[in-house]
């Protein structure tokens, strides 16, 4: 039998007590709703229950919990569907017995996902800020345009901590190091529900580890791995962001797939971690119970599954959780309590979001809508200019404006898609409906580069696709760059979803080689002896040790976009141009090849190169690695000498900006615990901080680092610290040194870490 | 306090007594002993512990548990050798305070590792052939051998289960199915130790399950995948085939460390397994705790740490159990108890060894032995034939005695090496020490075909090397092909140790291509249009779908040979000239692509290809698959409607020779569970047998089946059988059905398994 939720109201409660089993179950179901139209998002046809051929007054004769994607399918006008969701949600309070309105949720990882809302940079890009403040920014203006749309809950953001680069998702994820996610992903948590949308923690868990990166793979790991690498984001944004949402993960984890497993969606998550939100399910893993798992005979048990394991509603639409689950409790298989459990909780989220009070909906629907306004183009700007990494520059960046002719080549060069991630895909309409209209601008590196050089002769090339072999174009981007003074090439990724494109939801990759024919462009252009700015639009990172440690003609300078949004045309013009200062650093490490997958930068000694393998997965560019147009000094290292195991230590530096130009530094402060009782990672970054200087000007940077950062899962599974020496320095990334290292011993017992314990370093800049 | 082992003699117990903790410790070391003349194993000179400047008196003043490769270092005789080890054991017994000779350990994964001692085919070739009872016939051969010259514990077998094909040592496994390494390793174990010679399962647990293939890298396993695939084979030969020792593997799981973890090498080896034998260290892997774990201080605190988890014995030397365990004691941080604990368990190994007894090598030391007579011989060629797995055959095989003149070709057609196994390395010797003679006969690809084709022209060319990317020798191996109406192309490996190598351990690989350029020298022969016999002589299983499968001309017929041994030769020119059909199966999958990394065959839905991914893992080649010059039809299958879960069912079906020529058929019973608590694979081998067939001959083969072969690790982490359907068939492969399935319903409650419950199928052939 179910603990009941705590903390429910006695609305809520007298709510259930008058439902019959068949209004219960269908507040534990989404509807997904036919938009009209052409679809945009891929499978939306397929998904849709929309052609059943029943009345929507009838599929909805019980009420419903959640209507799925109003606006996020296809290009429709974002006002025209606000009046019809006021119409429905009306409808449902007048025509159905208990009056209660839906929960309207929408996908918003890189903002809402609507035609013509704005298109902000992807997770890794984020992750590249290494800028939480900024994040929340972005949260709070996306989660202020789904308020206005009648919205309540944003399915983002990602929280998978990057494992192994082949994964397609990795697009929708921030970094590979769990307190950038965690500290960056609950800054966005923040800034959404600000805005009153409540947001969804994805996936809730271990869903980055399936095996060689193949979506939905069985993901090989063990106990400690899942609560110190995959759980602490979850933790943080539970803990710290107070997120109101979980969406469980599709893996298997050891055999288990999580929809079914209650020790992680209910002893971890609830009883541990304290959460209280409702968890909804990703889209179809209740059925994935039957049909892929093979935990479930059919639909009946898969729902009942689901349901004790913990999962309260059931998306897009209700495929286990309608009949087949009123005949697992009719048949006496699965105890209504369980049911009552979810919709306690599910009503109480309603209750939250005003969806029980009288005047719900009853105010008029915006007549008009600003989805992408200048506080919106504003934010875009500022993150996709923060988080754009300079790879390499032997001397060629910035362009000077007098730096004569330009040649702008490569298939990401002039494709607004190029700056877009997967899900973006509501405004991916030109990549599938090339006739519709785009609806709102957004400027290509090329064009981006026009504007900004209106006296420049800019010659343009494709050369190629992304994908295929397609050569043909090379001849004219050779011509185009032999004849130009620079040639700036933007090769990458096409996002897109299940099959549709290089990388994005589905769009897994074997080999970590860029797509296509595009290194051999790149060669070719290079090959010319015009000096070339490599510009990357990728939706993860790739082998490029060719162009950064070739032994032949190379790239002159490298610049890294993670799907930079609507202003990354823009803001990559203004680092080629010198009017930023290139400062994000990378949030994943840049891999040597697909077979030394998988890699990650928290690895123990033996993760890494050693006399006992010939292979070295060491990666060609580190985590947190970045190059500037400024140059940083790190002086006077400061860090105290003990602290206890349960309390906190200092450490502070002095940053001095050494160059001609202004920048911004991301000082990395890591740690290393070198004996402990079990493995540990050679280095681990403790905190950061994004600090900006002028030329010549110096700042202090100080970090209050609770010991607690040092925690990991102990022998018996419980998390502690451990007294003993451990290791501190700043780092200019994972791997190189700014500072020597510096000896904090931590005194007293083993500390067992407790939810309670802070979870966050606190950074002040003087 | 730790238990004391049960079981142990008075008189060994009273031996405890008398000792002081100096000699209880030595005896928990090993001594490598210098042997004199130049080294053959790779680090040899860096790991002997000869050079240290004491008398070797002066070394044993307190006695010494093992000496280390007495024969199995350098190239030296072994007469020579085991006149010097019986007069070492002889001064052991009279110059040390209580007289007690040690235990010689030596290496005999392909044959006893000493120069001149026959050397056998590697295990993935023991896989291939699916014959456990050749497999103990060649180990009680090996174990002959040992004893008689003296020798008492060979570190053999390995019984890791193939996860990764990067991993070099993948040369040292036996399969991917856990099934097969256990019956095969088993039947290895019962071999070796019906001679007298106690056998030493490597590596408990999980080494093979590291990282990316990387050697030593760490194990990101969750405890089912641990109990259900890396457990079996272990538990196989310690219940079925009662051997006496285990080596602890040099892994981490899930951040713990191997050889510093009770909970593996005592509460699960002892206390659930009920093995009483003794826990033997991997060469330096105690330290290791300190140098590359980091979960100990000091070499102290890592003897402790191996000690208390249940590693008896130290090899190769006495690097923490010596000086640094005896401070540990003296100072109180180690309970002596935990030091009897090993010391009783070494002192019974050595009274159950014979060496407590007076008449320990009081008798004469062998003036001459045979290590490769005509025996050794005999198994060699017949495990060598029953191995190689015939992968395509275009109607190009057998070639006819008359089939015209024949270019043998590549860099592994005419070198004996190309034939051995890394842990043949004692016999490496034309390698490393050209000038020196091999001492016995190895014929090669080309001397086999030139013996057996006394008549025909046989060209030869190198073409090139297995590494680097010298291709001068295209042109004469080109030309050798046009001219000739047949060629022979012998590609693959080289066996080495770290570094020196392409395969063995060490020797990870990145890339599944085939090394250097040999894929190049394929193509160019294939080209000249001369039909090609490609011939693989490899240690891992390469990436050769396009030899397979491409567009382009092709090889008319590929075998694929694992190290077949020193009649491996000789056995690839029987099957090319058709005196042997062949009948190897793959023991591992043929793989797509390093990228693709890791698959395995024992995979759920969701571990293989699907819409929710653009990757596709499968093989090129699947699990079990092999081609004969016979054909075999499957009929009439018959199996049990019902078992109960803690009982059996039978499986039987007729199977015809249908073609011209007599075979052998691997016959493979495979399973699945659709629908269980936790995922299972979606194919899993029950059960196997070779069976020999005359043209036009049927026989019926029938398995009696206990339902715990359909057993795993439940939620619980207890191993049990579930009541439901299964479905049972017979497979060509593990992806081809040569039966339609059958469903076996199995009845009655959970069935919980105990390590008494019967492990293996019984086979019956009629």
């Amino acid at each position: 039998m179910p603990a009941f939720p705590a903390g429910v109201s006695d609305r809520v409660r007298a709510l259930l007590q008058r439902m019959t089993l068949e209004e219960k179950t269908a507040q534990l179901v989404g509807y997904w709703l036919d938009q009209g139209g052409e679809v945009v998002a891929p499978m939306a046809d397929e998904m849709s229950t929309a052609g059943d051929g029943r009345s929507f007054a009838d599929i909805t004769r019980d009420g419903i919990g959640h209507y799925t994607r109003v606006y996020g399918t296809r290009p429709v006008e974002p006002a025209e569907r606000a009046a019809w969701l006021w119409q429905e949600q009306r409808r449902l309070k007048r025509e159905t017995r208990l009056g209660i309105p839906a929960i309207v949720h929408e996908e918003c990882l890189t903002g809402l996902a609507a035609w013509k809302a704005a298109t902000f940079p992807t997770p890794l890009a984020w992750g590249a800020s290494f800028d939480p403040e900024l994040v929340a920014e972005m949260g709070e203006a996306v989660g202020a345009s789904m308020r206005e749309l009648g919205i309540h809950q944003g399915l983002a953001p990602v929280l998978d901590v990057v494992r192994d680069p082949r994964w397609g998702r990795v697009d929708e994820c921030i970094a590979e190091d769990p307190y950038v996610v965690g500290t960056i992903g609950t800054a966005y948590v923040r800034g959404l529900q600000r805005a009153g949308i409540h947001a969804t923690l994805k996936h809730f868990l271990a869903y980055s580890g399936s095996r060689a990166g193949r979506n939905h793979a069985p993901v090989h790991a063990g106990a400690r791995e899942v609560r110190d690498v995959f759980l602490p984001p979850f933790e943080m944004a539970i803990r710290d962001g107070g997120v109101r949402s979980v969406m469980n993960s599709y893996a298997e984890i050891d055999g288990v797939p999580v929809a079914s497993d209650p020790a992680l969606l209910t002893t971890l998550l609830r009883e541990e971690l304290g959460f209280d939100g409702v968890v909804t399910a990703d889209y179809f893993s209740v059925a994935f119970l039957e049909t892929m798992h093979g935990v479930a005979a059919d639909r009946g048990e898969a729902g009942a599954l689901a349901l004790r394991a913990g999962i309260d509603g059931e998306l897009p639409t209700g495929d286990a959780y309608l009949e087949p689950l009123r005949e697992q409790v009719r048949t006496g298989r699965l105890d209504e309590t369980f049911v009552d459990r979810a919709v306690l909780r599910v009503l109480a989220q309603k209750e939250a979001l005003g969806l029980l009070d009288a005047e719900a909906y009853e105010d008029e629907p915006p007549a008009a809508v600003e989805l992408d306004g200048p506080r919106h183009r504003d934010i875009a700007r500022r993150l996709a200019a923060e988080s754009i990494v300079l790879l390499s520059n032997e001397g060629l960046l910035p362009l000077a404006a007098t730096a004569g002719r330009v040649a702008v080549i490569g298939p990401n060069a002039d494709r607004a898609e190029a700056l877009q991630g997967c899900y973006s895909f509501a405004n991916h309409v030109l990549a599938h409906h090339p006739e519709h209209e785009l609806g709102f601008e957004i400027p290509t590196v090329r064009e981006a580069l026009e504007r900004a050089l209106p006296e420049t002769e800019i010659g343009y090339a494709r050369g190629c696709d992304v994908e295929g072999d397609d050569r043909s174009g090379f001849a004219q981007a050779v011509a185009a760059a032999a004849g130009a003074d620079v040639a700036v090439v933007v090769v990458g990724d096409h996002a897109g979803l299940f099959g549709r494109g290089t990388v994005g939801e589905g769009n897994d990759a074997e080999s970590l080689e860029l797509p296509g024919v595009q290194r051999e462009l790149v060669e070719a252009v290079v090959a010319t002896g015009t000096p070339v700015v490599m510009v990357l639009l990728t939706g993860r990172p790739y082998a490029l040790g060719w162009a950064l440690d070739g032994d032949g003609p190379r790239p002159g300078a490298m610049l890294q976009a993670f799907f930079p949004g609507e202003e990354g045309g823009t803001a990559i013009a203004s680092v080629i141009l010198g009017h930023t200062s290139p400062s994000g650093r990378l949030p994943v490490s840049l891999p040597r090849s697909a077979g030394a997958q998988p890699y990650g930068y928290l690895r123990p000694v033996l993760g890494g190169p050693s006399e006992i393998t010939k292979t070295d997965p060491t990666p060609v560019r580190p985590f947190g690695f970045g190059l500037s147009y400024a140059a940083f000094a790190y002086d006077d290292l400061r860090v105290d000498d003990t602290a206890a195991t349960d309390g906190r230590f200092t450490a502070s530096v002095t940053l001095t900006n050494t160059g001609a130009v202004a920048g911004a530094e991301v000082v990395q402060l890591y740690g290393r615990d070198p004996v402990a009782s079990v493995t540990r990672p050679v280095a681990q970054l403790l905190a950061y901080a994004r600090v900006e200087l002028a030329p010549g000007q110096s700042r202090r940077v100080s970090f209050d680092v609770p010991a607690r950062r040092f925690a990991f899962t102990g022998r018996g599974l419980r998390r502690v610290v451990e007294p003993g020496t451990v290791e501190v320095w700043l780092g200019r990334d994972a791997e190189t040194e700014a500072t020597p290292r510096a000896v904090v011993t931590l005194t007293g017992d083993v500390h067992e870490v407790s939810v309670d314990d802070p979870r966050v370093v606190d950074v002040s800049v003087a």
